[in-house]
């Protein structure tokens, strides 16, 4: 661990507000069956689901670190989508920040046969990707999270690349890993409703600093027992049962061509399990419709008219069908 | 700021127990997106819509700092107002304490061409209503905070009064300023759900003592262009759409009439959104029947017959026609 | 209170987890309206609803409590059982240990004419359940914590076995008491939805290591205005709106025997209100059938398969009946 900085970053710094967080998870670790040790590089590892269970409330906690502190997730009683008796819910104050500077998985790392994209606040620090650019953020930390999807360690040159790019040394790097099919990698997947709803407005042009507020929800899927069916039901859960409501200023007539254009049901490739679209495309991820990639309903309310427009719906059919199968 | 006292308040003082929610609000400020300044005579004003953007976080916050740190604010997705997806719900340990010595708007503040009513745990501090006298509590406190619904800040004869009603200096005030029609208002007063009930229960001349416990929700609108709009949405929610379970001690025939005469559907003017009954009464906010303010629906359970008594039911159509319109 | 131990215990201690709730819920007695005081041999006594009202809230941060820190409820609007519109819902990182070393009722304490069941975490420093050497578990603590269900003080010789058999002085002995009645006991018994469902599991020799997460949920039923009413509903809440979701290793067939065998459905005794039962067999609770006691809808998913099997369901009809009685 390093020493600590000699000023403190701005209190809106990202990874100074996620910082309490992932130190009461490393904590709590053993309580949450996850394992903390010293991986490559000195680089501090989180299992949270390859050689330990993990669990739900580990994800819950993973998904509010990987928001970066900036909005919360919890797990609420439904019948929305009975017997799946479970919302994933989501809310920040600031959905742009917790979402697309902190939450998107838009950072690819790469060496040898390992992959992952990584999500949550180092990349703020980082800023590889040219998001960062439009953002106009820039974090700056002595330390630096990133959560993988993944169920390796990643190997050193990975470790390597992510302390240079963040100008950190490797030690002061924690990596939490969260393999897709386990229980805590379903949680934080599902808990990207509304990151996945920022995303394609982004992709559609909508002005981002017009997006105030946002809350989200979907229903928690069964963990899956292999990558492609765990990928298959935490994207239905968003693509067929996630639930966004934004709040943006501007004109109402924005409001409501965002609230169009954003579900799921606009995409030529809504109304399968997104198992059998993939499989159906050679499990080629690139030639699925990148529009299929949001949530079932969107509400968009426009703030300076109190206009409010909702558009697609629940697919309880489709969601009973991932999840049962 | 003045300096600490020197023995600590009760541990049941209301300005105690919110002191900590106070200062979590300011010290988050900046990520809350609220703006924290000095205003009239050094007082701190927290900005939490005017020329902020604020929002529903801070606006949940805000709601539990104005129940005095006493009850609890939550937004939990719900179907019962589809596709009004969320729900503001609130519980307190102590409802007459939260809602009435707390959260109630009953303190008029005025000076030339301003005016707020003053909700939130400086009232207890203050005591210029003659509610206190009733309920038998006054607070002491070497800090205030007040809640205004107000888009302006107040003039220096506000503070000056709030400062000297309540025996500290004028820094020592501290007031959250949230405007009807933005995110922050909309969820604290929606957060009224319960306050709203308590009031009713007292113009009806319920025991106060005898009100126990106490659970509500109402659904969350979205925010309306202007205050007319905003104050209608906000009172519909309630009217509407709110819930509310009291559990009461003494006699069963009590708690079956006070359940009976609590909803609003009791009211002459129960039938139309608020606004519409607003100018029907030339927009004078003192010819709308004082009974209208209620909750939808209303269960008391007498605690020592272990009966309950339901009445009043929810109207979804006029929730979807305010909300919509 | 004892001096603090030279080593601290395990970061999987349950009393080390649960210790900061133990003293939160005392230093906020006062405002949760409960009476913490020095009782038989030095031992603290919490009264959550005896000579003072305690409340919802006091339940729920006890039901917390008696998990041993290692779970979470909640209380939610839900309109599954309209018009009791709230759910206690729980969920726990480690059902088995805050359910099983934990929350189970499972130590009698007995002494002259004072019968009580003693639940939470103490139990597992006291072990004497041989429960405990199946589940491997066996805690250290210099300060023990129970929750009785009670409306008694209990005597002093039930204070000097629960102290002789943890190994600590009386005084280091903390007892919250929950009548039955009560509406923080109310709560923290309705709490129990996911322990009744792994109390069960183990009765039909499912093994424990295989159950990984769970989450929870039941009907707030009014209290009662008598222990035996107060037993009746509190119970219907689990039979006959409980519903429970198991996450589970090993094979699917046995996550699908397990689904089929734990609902209360299964039982001989299910059909009407749990008061009725009891009365039926003159108020012997050992000839009600033990298959009884479990959630009305049961979802197993087994971990490794992807597959899910949902078993029994809600009796919107009985719970009427039982909570409007």
């Amino acid at each position: 661990m390093t020493t600590p900085p000699a000023a403190p970053p701005s209190p809106t710094s990202i990874a100074e507000s996620v910082r309490p967080l992932v130190e009461a998870l490393v904590a709590d670790a053993a309580r949450l069956r996850l394992a903390v040790s010293s991986g490559p590089l000195g680089a501090r590892i989180v299992d949270a689901g390859i050689a330990v269970p993990g669990g739900i409330e580990a994800g819950r906690r993973i998904a509010e670190i990987c928001m970066g502190g900036r909005g919360r997730v919890a797990l609420t009683p439904s019948d929305r989508f009975s017997p799946w008796s479970t919302l994933v819910s989501v809310s920040s104050e600031d959905p742009v920040m917790a979402c697309l500077a902190s939450q998107y998985a838009g950072w690819s790392l790469a060496a040898g046969d390992f992959f992952a994209l990584g999500s949550g606040p180092g990349r703020a620090v980082a800023c590889v990707e040219p998001l960062f650019a439009e953002l106009g953020y820039a974090d700056k930390a002595d330390t630096v999270t990133l959560v993988l999807e993944t169920a390796q360690t990643p190997p050193e040159a990975v470790v390597a690349e992510i302390a240079a790019r963040s100008g950190v040394p490797p030690q002061a790097v924690t990596l939490i890993l969260t393999p897709t099919a386990s229980l805590a990698g379903t949680v934080q997947i599902v808990a990207r409703t509304l990151e996945v709803a920022l995303h394609k407005a982004h992709a559609l042009h909508f002005p981002l600093a017009r997006i105030v507020d946002g809350l989200a929800s979907a229903p928690l899927p069964p963990p899956a027992p292999d990558f492609l069916a765990a990928m298959g039901r935490t994207n239905d859960a968003v693509l067929y049962g996630g639930d966004v409501h934004l709040f943006v200023s501007g004109p109402a007539e924005a409001a409501r061509d965002l609230s169009a254009r954003l579900p799921s049901g606009t995409s030529r490739d809504h109304g399968r399990p997104f198992a059998e679209v993939f499989a159906a495309y050679g499990c080629d991820f690139y030639q699925v419709d990148p529009l299929l990639f949001s949530p079932a309903r969107v509400t968009v309310s426009a703030l300076e008219h109190g206009a409010s427009f909702t558009a697609g719906s629940f697919a309880p059919d489709l969601v009973a069908r991932s999840f049962g199968g």
